[in-house]
């Protein structure tokens, strides 16, 4: 048995996971990072307690404990090299935890590459030996799968695909750099191009839909679309173009068997994943060999409990 | 001992190597890939018996025979699955290889991963288990070594980096696409901005150098600059900008421990390599690690000839 812990900008989410990558039981807290690492650990260590049966973790029924992390983990040391949205830098946080779990290994590594082995372990990539696994939210996270284990480069930041420029030049990225595929393909780069569109078609179905729900959200263009809208449509399909962009860019460095899209905008399923396929493959180096295949994360939040658990399996 | 053959569009160039990975002899022969793939291999089970002391065939000092071929390999298969500048699709090259040199087993790869491995074993990225070797010529080649193998994806296609989008919309690509790095970052995509500027400079002194040399080439714009022309200088900066952004690209996906640049453009050593460097590291995303060392290639052509025999050592 093992436990994983998903620790998230918000919420740290746990779970008790067995040898077959099945969650038995999970608990939460807020993660409030403001009040320091030394709280956030503390209830790390809680939630364990709370979530493993006493006896189980007496009679040495925790085979270890495992954490993804925001930002650059170096996971051979364990220790949180930078993570921005927690305000941690060169955090030792495996032996942190450690020190409140007596007995327990603990591993950590950056919460993309856990989910993207979870996925691979049990998810939409299990069975395939190499995956790259994309979760489209705020961000752009990735995580990538070689030979069945985490590719995460020489410092353990590897996979920070959401930060390759696709547009020279183009729109300020979070990270300085200008044109990253962030900018363009994640939930925050499509509501933006979602607000531009309502500016110019001041008539679209979108202003509609954005003033009954009180907001533009990444569905705003979807639901449109859905409507007839076709404002709404050039948005979605100008959106798939750029996701596809990077998708056919890491096909083309990659080959990876198979890609999972995550994250919510993965929820509007083969409305998008349809046309994505159809995109990226047009837009890939022709091999003669085999094509990456295309398909929808399954485990959603839960790849990253899984993932984290299984680190050092 | 082992022989490498470097299969190119012009040439095919042979060595023989020995487990020090020293080219002990070279010798090479024109490809004229027209005459189709029996009449070149042939030529190059020619070139081995030539290069190989008759004794040593003999006697089993020959342990095996790699190749570097241009395009997709199908490697575990030992088939060319498709050359576009050769012509061959879906060649059984080691097996037809095999036939003339009985008793030697013979091993093909992509001609930039050989070159990789060449170099990640006896040039500028030995002694690293990570490296991104570039090489920048007509087009824009690379190839991956991770834990000091060649990293070739699912279907032996990985690594063309080159056609990873940085201008989403710009420049029509021999691949397709719009907008590839290659477009921008090769020799092919620096003489296009020359000419550019040329254009709009009619006064700069890239067009006497121009001139003088009968053509416009690679080094027009560098030689330029040398002469202190602004607008030469100006090229050079674009240039050196677009490759650094796909270089940043990659530091972000792989964090390898190398990036090792070769190519006729890699002559320009310091000069180019200095502000590359600067711009590459800037624009890479900080991850609070240890960020990958750009460095010249060092073996040039004996790179993919050195590779290329160490494919099975």
């Amino acid at each position: 048995m093992y436990v994983g812990i998903d620790l998230g900008g918000t919420n740290i989410a746990a779970g008790l996971v067995n040898e077959n990558c099945e969650i038995l039981r999970k608990d939460s807290v807020p993660t409030l990072p403001g009040r320091g690492p030394e709280a956030v650990v503390a209830d790390m260590a809680s939630l364990v307690m709370r979530l493993v049966p006493e006896d189980f973790l007496r009679e040495g029924g925790i085979r270890s404990v495992g954490i993804g992390s925001p930002g650059s983990v170096d996971s051979a040391a364990g220790v949180i090299t930078f993570a921005a949205n927690l305000g941690f830098v060169n955090l030792p946080l495996c032996e942190a935890l450690a020190s409140r779990l007596p007995g327990l290994p603990v591993y950590a590594e950056n919460d993309a590459n856990a989910a993207a082995l979870g996925e691979s372990l049990a998810g939409a990539a299990s069975g395939h030996s190499s995956a790259i696994c994309v979760t489209v939210g705020t961000g752009i996270g990735c995580g990538i799968i070689i030979g069945g284990k985490i590719y995460s480069g020489c410092n353990g930041a590897a996979g920070e695909a959401g930060h390759h420029v696709i547009v020279y030049g183009g729109k300020p990225c979070t990270c300085g750099r200008l044109g990253c595929w962030e900018s363009y393909a994640s939930a925050t780069g499509l509501i933006a191009l979602t607000k531009e569109a309502m500016e110019t078609h001041p008539d679209s179905r979108m202003r509609q839909i954005a003033e009954q729900r009180g907001k533009v959200s990444g569905r705003t263009a979807f639901d449109a679309m859905r409507d007839g809208d076709k404002a709404g449509r050039e948005v979605v399909e100008l959106y798939t173009r750029y996701l596809a962009c990077g998708l056919a860019n890491l096909v083309n460095i990659f080959q990876p068997e198979i890609i999972c899209l995550g994250g919510g905008i993965s929820n509007e399923g083969e409305n998008l994943l349809a046309p994505l396929r159809e995109m990226t493959e047009r837009e890939c180096f022709k091999t003669g060999g085999t094509p990456a295949v295309l398909r929808r994360a399954v485990l959603g939040n839960d790849a990253g409990i899984i993932g984290a658990a299984m680190l050092r399996r």
